[in-house]
């Protein structure tokens, strides 16, 4: 089975790394060339829980692969605003027997796909794996995770693909599992990064500080509401309460509490783009499409978008 | 006439000096024991436009001053949040006669100010004078500004008494402006600041820089909307497109654009507490009581909110 995965970051990398490590047939392709210069010449060279992993492993640029190529699976891992032009850029790997396999943070992303493969072709899910970049070919992978997801055809061939895909993860040790509720789980994580994402980024502090301001509960339970909202008039069904309370283990010193999340890092650390239109951006865009208020991710989308502007971010 | 100004920062110390150098028979009231002391022992040493000005002027703390004072005219100048701790401690030197003059910025002062004055006393208004606070003692007085004022009370008296504090303002080159439309100038001067205020001090940037990024236009307009909802519901007559170039104004760098914002000195430079429940808070807390929706000014507010709690602001 011919593994190709499209957009070599943190997460990327960590899914190359693992997948490859287990034997598979797996093939990268980035648009970033330092990062291909380093994995073309030292493998990926990872910090894995700590220890040093070396896996070699091939890689291409986007738009200059052997155009024989073609994929069984193809992965897609770009950052949220490339998706489409890597997809366009990369079509020819794509045949009519090809899975595409999406587990990009936010929501939307089914729009995108949809309009270049049919949905017995699409499967989409979440991941709770995490994954840095501490340099080109350096990726920083801890902790432990897991996969969620789930076909988008209707079809028995469609579930049996789908579950084939959770056994090759779990070959992997990636922990598939296999998700009739995928969309009321693409929310429930969309309800994290809607309010930790923007609000750590536009105040530059973690995730436990800003549980600790008390005052950032309003904007909270305000963000999560209008996310529960538009999610149940889509027709998944969220409780408010359960979300409100599954966003405060964020705040958890302990744990995660004192992370700065990805779009922090982003922005903040890197001066790049935010892929906010894809969390509370895609919030505000389908709550106009089905007449559900949204001003506080519409809001809050645009202030990033300022801090960006203001930032000089690319 | 004797004057008494309640709160001796910036802009108490501007009306203070300047009446007190025309001659007019001022006293100051004060919480800031430095302040205090450094008026006692060196008169208000004023940067005023540029030149070393220096006036004697009386000063006590506001919880320590003769109990026979008496005053005709009462000027607050205190800070938002401080306004009505300062109006219960000095009630003492109120007598029927005396008239009551509040140019703070933002709104719902005229809801304290009711609560202790009868309407024949308030006088109401709004300045475009500016004055900043280098150290206790020490304002620095720049550029040229006029005073907007109202009697709220309806009888000729109160009329014939705002006019009277409008002459004397005159007599000090403080550039009195009997003006009927009070509200509408009160509300307009609220869109400014409900707009450049909170959002240069979320995004720690000055109003040029805040106007040069365009994402943040979308979030002035429907800031500036809510203001002229809220205005109009209440009976003052306000056009949207009007007051969004009226806001527009403050982006030009050849003028005030590179000026950051008061609330930008309180809590970014100084870490202190900033007047945003005057400003976006109170649209929004009048937007509730009138049923019109104001999420982006509530959304700042508590955004103002967290960031004076993550930054220990006192």
């Amino acid at each position: 089975m011919k593994i190709v995965i499209l957009g070599a970051g943190g997460m990327g990398s960590r899914f190359g790394l693992m997948l490859k490590k287990a034997g598979k047939d797996v093939t990268l392709l980035d648009g970033w060339d330092k990062n291909i210069e380093a994995i073309r010449e030292h493998g990926i060279r990872a910090n894995y829980n700590g220890e040093e992993v070396q896996v070699d492993i091939d890689i291409y640029p986007i738009d200059d692969f052997d155009p024989d190529l073609k994929a069984d699976l193809l992965i897609v891992f770009t950052k949220a605003m490339q998706l489409e032009d890597a997809i366009q850029a990369t079509r020819s790997i794509v045949t009519d027997q090809t899975k595409v396999l999406c587990l990009m943070n936010g929501i939307g992303y089914d729009d995108i796909l949809r309009k270049y493969f049919d949905d017995e072709q699409i499967v989409l899910g979440n991941t709770m794996w995490t994954a840095g970049l501490e340099g080109p070919g350096r990726p920083k992978l801890f902790g432990n995770g897991y996969v969620n997801l789930l076909n988008l055809g209707k079809s028995e061939e469609a579930a049996a693909a789908a579950k084939d895909i959770v056994a090759l993860l779990d070959e992997a040790g990636l922990n598939g599992v296999y998700e009739k509720e995928i969309f009321y789980l693409i929310y429930k994580k969309v309800c994290v990064n809607a309010t930790m994402n923007g609000l750590c980024t536009i105040l530059e502090c973690n995730m436990a500080d800003l549980g600790d301001a008390q005052a950032s509960h309003d904007l909270i339970n305000q963000l999560v509401k209008e996310v529960v909202d538009v999610a149940n008039a889509e027709g998944v069904e969220m409780d408010l309460d359960e979300m409100i309370e599954h966003v405060g283990e964020c705040f958890n010193r302990e744990t995660i509490g004192g992370h700065f999340p990805s779009m922090y890092q982003d922005l903040i650390t890197n001066k790049r783009l935010t892929e906010i239109d894809y969390i509370n951006g895609a919030v505000a865009q389908k709550g106009k499409k089905l007449n559900v208020p949204t001003p506080y991710n519409q809001f809050l989308t645009s202030l990033v978008h300022t801090k960006e502007q203001l930032l000089g971010a690319k």
